[in-house]
């Protein structure tokens, strides 16, 4: 969906009026509100709008406003006429959604521009109507963020209806603010909704007098002409729009205060807040699909009524978590089934639906025959520190070292796990930890080569401590993942050199490592590093083969086992990398590598709620079984395997496989990564084909590196794009370029339609060697 | 509301049936389900139910199943003559929702009993419409758990209601099997939730003839018998009962199954699996209020058709987060609300509404001046990780101490903060943390007085380096919170002595401290320790009052300011003991005393999703700012204040601070505790009234306290009760006794109807020296 912005102007309120159900009195009751706004608000305007309505034209609603109501302006954008819903009296003629909101938008915009004044929307039928499109009104307009006055039902099995819309217009991020309804006294409803909604949600309803039945035409015309002037003046109506109109001003009041008000009280992380200002943080009133919706900046030179909204594209995903979009109603329901069905399940010695499906449905998607075992946490941090506990233990237990040995990890330069401190550890010094007091390296990191695409040829740039620094070209970036071939080029011995004698300097040392600790394929929060994947197999191959050096294995060579850990525990963080990003289930398929644990997070639950996992094979899993509990992994949080969270994540998995299977993403394959016999991958059977594929067009990524005087390097692969700058500056930390070039990013980002999302990030995390 | 089982047995499968709206062929469409059900199931039973109808007698929907369907019985249970909504009938005569649960259960109990079979409850009007009590069905009916058969509305607008009705459901919990309506050619909407429920949940809409209109009493006998006869040969309802057959079977393989799989993927915190049988794992259907339902084990015994489920009490409140029991809607619609509004907001440089009022919230409602900023994690333990950084970096800089200082923290001994490697270092060495490999306990932990009620005395009893081990006994536990009256009689001299004494000896080897790191009034994990609360008072006091013992603080001396943190940055983990737990909004206002930090998790999502905040003084904030960006405090994680927990966290803290206010918990308060007078509590007001109360019985607390050969003390505060055992064998882990008295206080537990969730705990994590 295009983005558009939600309906919000200073001085003109808009409404959006929904029923609960076909046939309850929008209109009148539209009319009434129309009515008293002239009366109580002389000096504004009022305008009505149906965008959508069926049915002769001369029966059509707006013809009852013209007809009931004075001074009051009213349109209608799509008419058909056949009274039936939309979607059928379309077919035709079918309207898309994004048409819907744009001429929506234009006339609300119109309606601002003409001076302070109300705006009634009214919808068709009841909330989950369909729209010309199919689509059900109540997502379809939920963009808009429109206040709603919901029209409640006053027939036998109305107290229902009420409540049931009011609960899916809730859960859309809608807010409702009153509820107006009939008043029947037989049936009763307004009692019972006006104690239930002001108990349970502190909202108002309104009961208005019944309307006369229906007569011939003039007749009917001088009842009504009575009813509304006995209607408009029931006080029920004033205290309506009162509520309307003060929480209008509180919103846009609480909008333009929130950022001053965040810079006092919120402490931001990874912010260093005395180079924040106020103007610095941009208050989000919604967000959806791709965009959020902003606050407009003060602007002095601005129009007295511009827009308070506008859509901002989500640039970096929110951190990378989004998979699926923003308000997905999918995962929204997703995550009330689960609140609904459990709230939470404390996860010792129990075990609930979604999170054994959830366990069940990583272990498959991994495709990963080490791994047979789930630990939840909460985040991807502490899924690494999972990770590192696991792993030291197998190693300590297997090599027999006592309780207090020192122990280190080895990884590679740049990599980042998380911010606790036990993950903090497991990363080399840098300007991100070394002032944190309780930080302290506890490893040996390798330098690695990195692969880009430079003034239009990819390279893998090889360190200068490899015997002699250089780059190797190579005709496209397949080939440099093609490490069958590379390995039979022998491409892979220098790699095995250096790090075997690097490993062998710290072994004498008197080192003792306990894990491998690697980000498959692309360092994320280190710069947006894209590995040389042959490097980190190898990295990998020489740790598992080697196995004596760390310590004295008798049981992996006595009782060989090809799931069984050897040399290091090898734990791949793919809290970044994992679940589709690099356009795989797992970027270890990258290396042809199974891990003897994984860790997940971020995607996982879609951009919802936190939740992480760390996958573990059974080889590590026995490291901690023993008669004695104090052996046990003693590790753990409250919300442990939450439910929401779990069936969110496997809404979320659900969705990404499908999308996957169906080929959602061809359309990307093709564009110059591909040739078309590659385009449909199956990921039941693991990937062997080593051609690799991104969203981003690859005759786009060859344009972007040949901006050598800007642009030091650039890759893309699955969604991810990443443009090394030279910083004119020297800093690692901000560049002028690289916003120059983001704001030029966001301008041409391509085909946001497909539903797969998009994301680009220049690493604002940058390290200065990639500065060059 | 009291325990009752979900309606589950392995040959008898319960459907309830629900209306979308009111008058779309509920009767109708379950008589077709009932009668194909006779044909499909030849030796089964089918029955059917009407828990509650109005209207005349002889109109009653069972009299339609009578008239129109072959061997089915049917029952009714609470009838009321007039046409209206149940709780306008109900006036004079309403029933308990609790005996409406009792008697379907009963109903459907009898009807397992005589065999294999099928039972249809059929719901009233639509699925919100209200029960006799008012509340309305979905919610009433929600714990039963039974399949639904969702009957869809034909009419116009019935697209609408239909998914409107399925939505919320849904919400709660339901499973939603399958979709039944009459087809109306000319409105379509069969075709339509067809196409819309297969590709949004994968679920069968069947669309079945419409009935004939209604005719004379023997015309229409004659037609709708014809109708029948042609209607149950419709595929679709074979299809429908094919599927609710397959459905319940699986859910029933699927829990069976569930231990052993869970005993084979899934990684346990805190659990030693080498001792788990797959027996030791309870399967969780579901969760309301204060109970989960699970399976009911197997046993030669029980008769071949018992029931799947039972409820079972939550004792530890899932880890102490629930406040407002499982599967709360407030909760639930407040977390879809968000979920629909946002999704996640990346918490950099932005802001959003949920974040921004629950900082607000947190900062009021700890009433502690010294508090302004808000610093967002995921649990407890990483909370606790952002404020031993926040200390360290405070006290740092304030002592002008070179970032590789070694930093101890102060503490009590058996405290407990979380499972990450840095939370772990604050705490001595013990059982939980000794073998983890990088565990480094970095502090001096203190011994400390503990209070408990021995043989129905109240006593603090005094370790002996304090001077001289004794007890001094009290009349009452409000006399030891009199922290005045103690701090006139000189109680807290000797306290202050020891204090200063031992800091003295450990500063003189040349330890630096960063921090006072304390649980507030009660060790939580680490064996459920009320700490007299003088001691604690004491220990913040003699560190804010000694200053310059810590280092040479030029800056506090010199520009005196009440909010500015002295001697040591005090931090308070209120992750157990906040939030009402204790009685009071905080537990630090026992202690009269204000921390420079406070962390607080758990029951503030009210036991729905991760999330945690670490509330800063302006102080502490300070010590990062500065010009460089690594200054600054860089740590963070994706779904940093994500706003569905914001939102839920707002939710829960409204309903905890409105029960508190009008009283809810008003009736335990007196019960042998407080004085009539003490009763009201202003929770506006900062608490001096030192008197308080528990929810567990003064009485029962003394009583217990008598069975001295087993008990060594027990203790009970706001909703914590505490038994500490003398344990026959020894071990710290495990004890008979324990278990023998937990069943028996969970058989006893009082007045479970309030609202008010009371749990108990006998600390599984009880320290030995507590099993004296």
């Amino acid at each position: 969906m295009s983005p558009i912005g939600s309906l919000l102007w200073r001085h003109s309120r808009v409404v959006q009026v929904y029923g609960s159900n076909t046939d309850v009195g929008k209109t009148v009751i539209t009319s009434i509100l129309c009515n008293a706004t002239r009366k109580i608000w002389k000096d504004e305007k009022t305008a009505y709008l149906k965008p959508i309505s069926t049915g002769p034209r001369d029966e059509a609603d707006q013809n009852h406003i013209a007809r009931f109501t004075t001074g009051v302006s009213y349109g209608n954008l799509f008419q058909y006429g056949e009274p039936l819903s939309p979607h059928i009296a379309a077919k035709g003629n079918v309207i898309s959604d994004d048409r819907v909101l744009a001429s929506v938008y234009e006339y609300a915009s119109r309606r601002a521009a003409a001076g302070p004044g109300w705006l009634f929307i009214e919808t068709a039928g009841g909330i989950h109507s369909p729209g010309p499109s199919g689509t059900p009104q109540a997502d379809l307009y939920a963009a808009l963020r429109c206040p709603v006055v919901l029209v409640g039902d006053w027939k036998l099995g109305g107290i229902s209806s009420t409540i049931s819309a009011f609960e899916c217009l809730k859960i859309r991020g809608y807010d409702v603010e009153s509820i107006v309804l009939f008043n029947h006294d037989r049936f009763g409803n307004s009692d019972y909704l006006k104690e239930y909604f002001m108990e349970k949600h502190g909202i108002l309803v309104a009961a208005l007098p019944m309307p006369p039945k229906r007569a011939p035409r003039r007749k009917d015309n001088e009842l009504m002409q009575a009813y509304y002037l006995h209607a408009s003046q029931v006080p029920e109506v004033k205290e309506t729009l009162k509520r309307l109109d003060d929480r209008h001003s509180s919103r846009i009041k609480a909008l333009e205060n929130s950022a001053a008000d965040a810079h006092q009280k919120i402490w931001y992380p990874f912010t260093q807040q005395s180079l924040l200002q106020p103007k610095d943080i941009l208050p989000i009133d919604s967000a959806s699909g791709n965009h959020f919706q902003t606050l407009v900046p003060e602007s002095p030179t601005a129009p007295s009524e511009k827009p308070l909204l506008q859509p901002s594209f989500d640039g970096s995903a929110s951190w990378w978590t989004q998979g699926l979009g923003h308000g997905n109603s999918s995962l929204t329901l997703a995550a009330a089934y689960a609140a609904g069905r459990y709230g939470h399940v404390m996860f010792a010695g129990m075990v609930h639906k979604p999170a054994l499906d959830l366990a069940t449905s990583m272990l498959e998607i991994t495709q990963n025959p080490r791994l047979s075992r789930v630990f939840f946490s909460d985040n991807g941090s502490t899924g690494m520190e999972v990770a590192v506990k696991m792993a030291l233990r197998a190693a300590r237990t297997r090599y027999g070292w006592s309780a207090d040995t020192k122990i280190d990890i080895l990884g590679l330069k740049g990599s980042y796990h998380g911010d606790t401190i036990g993950t903090m550890d497991c990363s080399e010094p840098n300007t991100y930890n070394e002032k944190v007091e309780w930080y302290e390296g506890k490893g040996v990191w390798l330098d690695y080569p990195q692969v880009q695409c430079v003034a239009g040829q990819w390279q893998v740039q090889i360190p200068s401590e490899f015997d002699a620094g250089r780059q190797h070209g190579f005709s496209n970036l397949s080939d440099i993942f093609h490490l069958d071939q590379r390995i039979a080029r022998g491409e892979h011995k220098k790699y095995e050199a250096y790090i075997l004698s690097t490993l062998q300097r710290h072994l004498d040392e008197g080192r003792k490592f306990g894990a491998l600790i690697l980000e498959p394929v692309v360092l994320g929060a280190g710069g947006m590093v894209l590995v040389d994947p042959l490097f980190q197999k190898t990295l990998v191959d020489v740790v598992r083969n080697n196995a004596s050096i760390f310590g004295s294995d008798s049981l992996s060579t006595n009782s060989p086992d090809d799931k069984m850990w050897s040399g290091l525990p090898v734990v791949f963080d793919e809290v970044f990398t994992g679940l589709y990003r690099l356009g795989r289930p797992m970027a270890a398929s990258f290396l042809d590598t199974h891990p003897d644990i994984s860790v997940h997070a971020k995607l996982m639950t879609g951009g919802l709620v936190p939740l992480c996992v760390t996958l573990a094979s059974e080889s590590i899993f026995d490291a901690f079984a023993s008669e004695e509990k104090s052996d046990a992994l003693l590790h753990g949080h409250s919300y442990t395997a939450h439910p929401v969270g779990c069936q969110v994540a496997l809404e979320s998995l659900k969705k990404l496989q499908s999308m996957d299977k169906t080929g959602d993403w061809a359309w990307a394959k093709p564009d110059g990564w591909l040739e078309a016999d590659d385009v449909v991958i199956d990921s039941d059977v693991p990937q062997t084909n080593p051609r690799v594929w991104s969203i981003w067009p690859l005759t786009f990524v060859h344009w972007v590196s040949l901006h050598t005087t800007k642009v030091a390097g650039v890759w893309a692969l699955g969604s991810v794009l990443a443009i090394h700058l030279r910083a004119s500056d020297g800093s690692g930390y901000t560049s002028t370029a690289a916003e120059g070039l983001r704001q030029r990013l966001l301008a041409g980002v391509k085909n946001e339609s497909s539903g797969v999302v998009e994301r680009t990030l220049e690493g604002s995390r940058q390290r200065s060697i990639h500065n060059g």
